[in-house]
């Protein structure tokens, strides 16, 4: 894959005004997310102040943004970054089986609803892993456990099975849930992960479940993990007015930056930090 | 007339985006500037990175936004600010005769084209005014010059004209003016305001004009004159990410903020300055 001018991680309003201003200016972009751009902006009942649509449902406004993608050629690539490492003239992002790479990054991919689970920081990279596709073959023939915040991280599971001896899936959610029989689902509330006799254990309010590999599966990986290094604030990546993050070449817009969380806000803050990163590309 | 929760001044795409939020959080709001919303944007040929609109003409993109206050019954109010005074635990805007009371101020009111004419800055209240309808009662049966920055100006000048003995118009523009006969009109470029033998002075290539006035009118006001005592980074308003200027109750959003002059970049600007006004007033 040939090194993208901008990776834009995130498809919600500010990675999609961000794609909009950097395609304008003849970068070539690279817009990593979801071809369906934001669940959540989807299910919005209702939008008062994005202005110029008086009152528009969320999935409303999302039409509206995809045809202004599709009117401009910009294509989404619907892959998931569990990391992005600064190489020193570029940056390399660690999706599923690929590694990306292009020269300036603007992280657009939300927040992190919710805090970690006690133990998850501490046990990441040691049992504990954000990436099924990357981490898969560590347990070949092993259990593992998946915590999935959301019905897609059903499929991963489902990969898991495939590799893996045993899979319990703790869907974090309601409704039913779509899995291949081998899969054990098992409705508890996860309240701990802890390591105990060499073993990694989910611990829920009911039992405790003995695994080789915990797997963690959200929307959106906390920023600092998924920048190691990047200067941060609580869930929030610390910014300037150019939205600059902390480490030259990366920028953020959207509701990674802070509160408010709000759709202009958010499509405001894309368009500054593509031109930012346009001007630190021309810069070099 | 009543004391607003927050005037709001400038009617482009930072002042609407302020309004509409602000009147969605239950404020009381007074929208200052022209029912026309932005000559700038309304001339603006083609716009293709607001998300949501493909590619509109400024025209089209204005005509969203008045459709977007129509439908929330948001009212312009056309008053041109002259000057906000910070009165202690309120705002005193004056506007032409009025004195507008509010609790908070969002300035919304763009960057002011072009720099300061030599001398203008150093006479401004000593003989040089921005406001015609403030100051003409000064220049009773006097001669005033007026140097107008755009045909809405000629309205002040012929104002002016039925109070003043004489009235030179210098109109930094092209095409013709519509002006009573009784007013002079000079196609002269000024160079500078000067003060020499007890008169001011109007400095063209050609000649010098002695008057007892001059009336310097501009579309906006530099920022430091409109708010005394505010911090400004040249042309702009100083801010931090919540939008909030130096003043406490004094906001800032769009344009005036500094570049990059974006509509998309204005409208979520003035959206979070109208959440941290609305954030100001619950704590008071």
């Amino acid at each position: 894959m040939e090194r993208a001018d901008i990776a834009i991680i995130g498809t919600g309003p500010a990675g999609i005004s961000a794609a909009i201003t950097a395609t304008i200016r003849n970068k070539k972009v690279l817009l990593l997310g979801s071809r369906d751009l934001s669940e959540k902006m989807a299910k919005a009942h209702e939008i008062r102040n994005y202005p110029g649509f008086p009152a528009v449902s969320g999935a409303e406004l999302v039409s509206a943004f995809r045809r202004h993608l599709d009117e401009m050629g910009i294509e989404i690539t619907e892959k998931r970054v569990a990391a992005v490492y600064a190489m020193g003239d570029y940056f390399a992002l660690q999706a599923g089986e690929d590694m990306i790479e292009a020269k300036t990054v603007i992280l657009a991919g939300g927040v992190v609803a919710g805090k970690p689970l006690p133990g998850e920081e501490e046990m990441l990279g040691r049992g504990v892993s954000y990436c099924a596709t990357c981490d898969a073959p560590l347990y070949r023939g092993k259990a593992v456990a998946v915590v999935g915040y959301s019905p897609r991280e059903e499929a991963e599971a489902a990969f898991l099975s495939e590799v893996c001896a045993k899979v319990y899936y703790f869907p974090v959610y309601a409704g039913e849930t779509d899995l291949p029989e081998s899969v054990e689902v098992i409705r508890e509330k996860v309240t701990a992960l802890t390591q105990e006799d060499g073993k990694r254990v989910v611990n829920t309010e009911q039992a405790k479940y003995p695994v080789d590999g915990i797997f963690v599966l959200r929307e959106a990986v906390a920023p600092g993990q998924l920048v190691p290094g990047l200067q941060t604030e609580g869930a929030h990546v610390a910014v300037n007015r150019k939205m600059e993050a902390s480490i030259p070449g990366v920028f953020a817009c959207g509701d990674i930056t802070g509160t408010p969380y709000q759709y202009v806000k958010a499509a405001g803050e894309g368009n500054v930090a593509a031109l930012s990163a346009v001007a630190f590309l021309d810069k070099k």
